[in-house]
């Protein structure tokens, strides 16, 4: 008979709300899980009170999470270490923790978007900064706001790595009745999903903004990921990863949702807003505003047709009027569907 | 120089609310358009004032759409006819006018769902009652809710046809600045998507109905998609059709919008109604009610997995409570993502 297999231990890097969440993920899964945040007054809280009141209020969180400042302890004898700070300090985090890091322990990425100054992907940042080899790292993506997972409504994910025992390992670590992670090795393709949807969330509110309905976001979306799709191809990405959960699940939730900060700040560009009053309206802005001049740029540089991201770089950045921006997503000549 | 196309004449066989839109579509993108209804009164209203107040109350349709009570009239000297009927009245409206039908029109199915006697697709239907070459016959389907298309919303469909001269010919009769056709080959595909959407809706609509959030609908539609995937490929459709406009997109445009019939008694049944009662408040039974059932004995008989299509006829047939229902959804061992 084999033996049960041993319970997990794991420590999340990142106390906001979705490290918070991903934290209660791993503990209702099984794991005994060390979240580790910078501010005091949170970690406290999370120890003892078991909340996060600043990022996940009202949320009362498992007893099986515990906090510290101290990251070098958070990672001690960890077996899966998440990663989930912002991904601009990724590399200043990670970097002193490269001999803190157990030999066995694998790393998965929870963090969206590219590092600017390198261009980079996050599990590329991962893997150098803690000078591990890539096999170790995954990285997480799929239809996951955080607010809804920390009040367990069922949802599920896609865990992405070269290495199929390291995907397997946060799969065994994460999964719950109500968390379903589906393994992929197709890192390149997961990625660029969870960096170009924000584009495309943005032209879903800039349309909603102008009073278009549920044909014009299904359009956008479907159309946009058909754009996406082009773009992972060229990067070498596997095309089945665009139509599932961390390509179109993710992108239809982040849509959906009026809690996006991308689609917020698209709505008040539809309503007439200039791009610094949207920004200012919307609370800071928001992550497609930068990463869509940097998205065109490779699509360019690779050949690639974007016209949806084009159309946002336009209008947000270039001054087309935004009732131009209908035309464009529909004015190329009738032709065959597909990528 | 090549002399530019005269205009199309086209004929829409129904005067319903989809039946009406897509007329006004094909006179916005340059046709003369005869509606065919059976409603007198309708019939006058739309020629002489150009409204249909009982399906498109508020819509004034453009001055390029008369109709008539005659549908051998109707059809007379059309290049191409639009069949939007309800589906189990296809047979018996078309079979009459095999013979008035002009020898060089291509005709275009706008209609879901299976003939239930014969289990036949609408192409199918229409082909062997017009005893007309299949390939004089396309079917169009995408994010196309008849409202948001008569207000000039901007959206895509898809026109596929066996032959691309005939899917051409379509998509060139209702192109306009706000209706975008792409044609695809895969019949079988689009068809298949058009019927099955509806079972997806309702899974998505109970969860809704249960307090469930974005993260679920996504999941429900993304893995709701694969299933169809799988069907469709034992049935020899193109793998490419399930994430286009006339799969992912209709989809989507179904399970967001309000409107759905489909989608509002999910919500029903989702919060407790029993289904004789949910038929009740929604005002007559859903399409996928009936076809649930269908789809799953297919799927049975060729070997395909379909865990949300099974867990919405247990619902909704079977007596399971549906507090199960997400534990169904869930359920499966984790595993890799795809078909």
């Amino acid at each position: 008979m084999t033996p049960p297999a041993a319970p997990l231990r794991a420590a999340v890097l990142g106390s906001g709300s979705w490290g918070t969440t991903f934290a209660a993920v791993l503990a209702d899964a099984g794991c005994a899980v060390t979240v580790w945040g910078r501010d005091a007054a949170t970690v406290e809280e999370i120890t003892h009170e078991h909340r996060n009141s600043r990022y996940l209020p009202g949320v009362e969180l498992p007893a099986g999470v515990s906090a510290t400042t101290d990251p070098r302890a958070a990672v001690a004898g960890a077996d899966v270490v998440a990663v989930a700070v912002p991904s601009q300090r990724a590399r200043d985090v990670l970097a002193p923790l490269a001999d803190a890091l157990p030999d066995a322990a694998v790393v998965v990425s929870l963090m969206k978007g590219v590092e600017l100054d390198t261009d980079q992907r996050m599990s590329q940042v991962v893997a150098q900064s803690l000078t591990i080899d890539p096999a170790r790292v995954a990285v997480l993506s799929g239809p996951n706001l955080a607010r809804e997972i920390a009040l367990r409504q069922p949802t599920a994910t896609v865990v992405a790595s070269t290495s199929a025992d390291t995907a397997q390992l946060v799969a065994r670590a994460c999964a719950s009745s109500y968390f379903r992670p589906y393994t992929n090795p197709d890192v390149v393709g997961v990625e660029l999903c969870g960096a170009v949807k924000n584009v495309i969330a943005l032209a879903v509110g800039i349309s909603q903004g102008r009073g278009m309905g549920y044909n014009t976001m299904a359009t956008v979306i479907t159309r946009g990921l058909v754009e996406i799709t082009r773009l992972g191809l060229a990067l070498g990405a596997d095309a089945e990863t665009f139509p599932g959960l961390a390509g179109m699940g993710d992108l239809m939730a982040t849509c959906a949702s009026p809690d996006s900060r991308n689609h917020t700040l698209g709505v008040h560009i539809g309503r007439g807003m200039s791009l610094d009053d949207a920004v200012v309206a919307t609370g800071g802005t928001a992550e497609g505003v930068k990463s869509c001049r940097s998205v065109l740029e490779l699509a360019t540089s690779l050949g690639v047709e974007m016209p949806i991201t084009s159309a946002v770089v336009q209008v947000l950045h270039q001054g087309l009027p935004v009732d131009e921006l209908a035309g464009l997503l529909l004015a190329r000549p009738h032709r065959a569907e597909g990528v």
